[in-house]
């Protein structure tokens, strides 16, 4: 089946997208057929289209890591899925083929593709992409389940395990960051203080139950965080700003014999982070996070669960929605922080 | 019971330490005084006699951390030690009490003190930093149980834990670097990599089970490794050479996907270290350790019973003995590295 539709190119960083005519290639082994009806954007894509990843080998390139569709055709091989499925599509790596090499014929030679995109009308993506959508989680929320929910909830559940009474502290209220708020609110925290430096997103994140909101941008968040914690620090800080200098307060903001920073920050890839050496030698702990620890069989599952409870009132992210063809408009109100978790409404219909 | 004794004091920041007359505290409830038999010297006296600390204000003050002598006297309520006990001196916490605020009288006026010192003829100190020696150990060698060894070898035993077939790298050989080589070798590893600047220390590093030295003046240690190690980076990167740039290059020879660096340095007040917060995203991690994690008890119980059945060949670290009089020259080798633990000799006639 050969299929052409519209998708959203990088040709050269720094620049925008460009909207286009591009046609799949056949399925080959382990590969699954989507036809798109939501996707989300990350920070991750901001980062790969301004250059902050540095040179970029693949361009052109189709861009997207988390999103919901219907399963058109499979390949080879596929077991997962059937065509007629409703799907989340994501970066973390589940069960099934990692079939990767995936490229599209465009109007002037090959676009380049990972093993998933969700900035296009159709994907081609690899069977270990793609998890059939649990009942009672509606598409445009799915899209989330693909990245920013199982990172942000995958932070506390599978890595911090706040024991009842904690103390924690999330920096960076973007998607990630409020999975992470709305996450810690399962586990019975003590204190629980938001930190970022825009008054609405502090605002939803008090509507999310934080015990605490600073504004970065008015206070320094470290002082801020001692002073609330009888001057020792957090427990648990949770870093989801993308800056090296938010990971390095989180770091600062932990308390030491024990408290733990996870940060989900990929910065620029020439930025360092600077770490006080007797700050570890006095058990403060920091950790990186590959997608929360998240497998994607297993987590999307309990986070369904979660979600249908009414734990996780995902949709308030969505404070604004755009077509495939506002993708550059998304891309920039993410970067200048005037929209949570932008939603690429692709097909509504299939919702 | 009055006591006085000489005692190397150190007035000055970058300052030789003066030798002179003290006179003991009164014990009080929990303080033992001891009878000192040998002395080591840690990195730490040359980084807080040359202010690698920052301001220090407890100058005058008396100094050392790792030692073995015969208890002369107990305070009230001291349980774990009597009169004529031969101990170990350290610097970690066991069980007892943590009785400190001793001052000396010196000639003109009072001079400070830890919990335990040992540059010094005899010593008040803490009930919980005293440890019955354990039989089959020598006085000499009992020294190195206070600091040394139980950080070196707990940092593999307690921290690191290799399972049979890791591959490690310890960088920095002096008495924590060595410790921890010689308790690799109770793992079978696959690889145990040694990295120093010194040819005598990487021979003798060789000597003790090492399967690759590298130098460090001459080439790149992580590239060395990855060379060592099909390019993937060892398991456990043990570091203990005292140098921020030196716990990065660790940091960066550690493998991805569950390599641990673990360092014990403390390296100078003002310095912090630089790490690519994508390599922790990846899944290498990075530890401090405060003493190892022993619990002095216990571990030296262990490392004594490892002693006696001819396993950690530990009087090899002594390549220079000094008297009390000579402690400056002893701590200018040791920043020099022309020696790898300088033992002081303050009365052999106790061992």
């Amino acid at each position: 089946m050969s299929v052409t539709f519209r998708a959203a190119v990088l040709h050269e960083l720094n620049q925008p997208l460009s909207i286009e005519t591009v046609e799949a290639p056949a399925l080959a082994a382990g590969q699954v057929l989507v036809k798109l009806a939501y996707s989300g954007v990350c920070h991750s894509q901001v980062m790969e289209a301004r250059g902050g990843r540095g040179p970029d080998r693949y361009l052109p390139h189709m861009l997207g890591h988390e999103g919901s569709g219907v399963v058109v055709e499979i390949g080879e091989g596929v077991a997962k899925v059937r065509p007629g499925d409703r799907v989340i599509l994501g970066w973390i790596k589940g069960a099934g083929a990692d079939a990767q090499g995936i490229r599209y014929k465009g109007r002037n030679g090959y676009i380049n593709a990972g093993a998933v995109t969700t900035f296009n009308e159709y994907a081609v993506v690899a069977e270990n992409r793609v998890t059939p959508l649990p009942p009672g989680v509606p598409m445009d929320v799915a899209a989330l389940f693909g990245c920013a929910l199982p990172v942000g909830a995958g932070i506390v559940i599978n890595i911090a395990k706040p024991p009842p009474g904690s103390t924690l502290a999330v920096f960076g209220l973007g998607g990630i960051g409020l999975s992470a708020l709305m996450a810690c609110k399962l586990f019975s925290c003590k204190q629980l203080i938001a930190v970022d430096v825009e008054p609405a997103k502090l605002e939803m994140a008090r509507e999310l139950g934080a015990t605490a909101v600073i504004d970065a941008s008015r206070s320094n968040p470290v002082e801020e965080i001692r002073a609330l914690t009888g001057g020792l620090g957090v427990d648990f800080a949770i870093e989801s700003a993308g800056l090296t200098r938010v990971i390095e307060q989180a770091f600062d903001a932990t308390r030491r014999f024990g408290g733990l920073c996870v940060f989900a920050s990929h910065p620029k890839s020439d930025e360092k982070i600077a770490l006080d050496p007797f700050e570890l030698i006095c058990g403060k702990r920091i950790l990186g996070t590959w997608g929360g620890d998240s497998r994607p069989g297993h987590d999307i599952e309990l986070l369904a669960g979660l979600y249908r409870d009414g734990k996780l009132p995902l949709a308030s992210m969505f404070t604004r929605r755009y077509a495939l063809t506002e993708i550059n408009a998304a891309l920039d109100d993410l970067e200048h922080r005037r929209s949570v978790r932008p939603l690429i409404e692709i097909d509504p219909t299939l919702g």
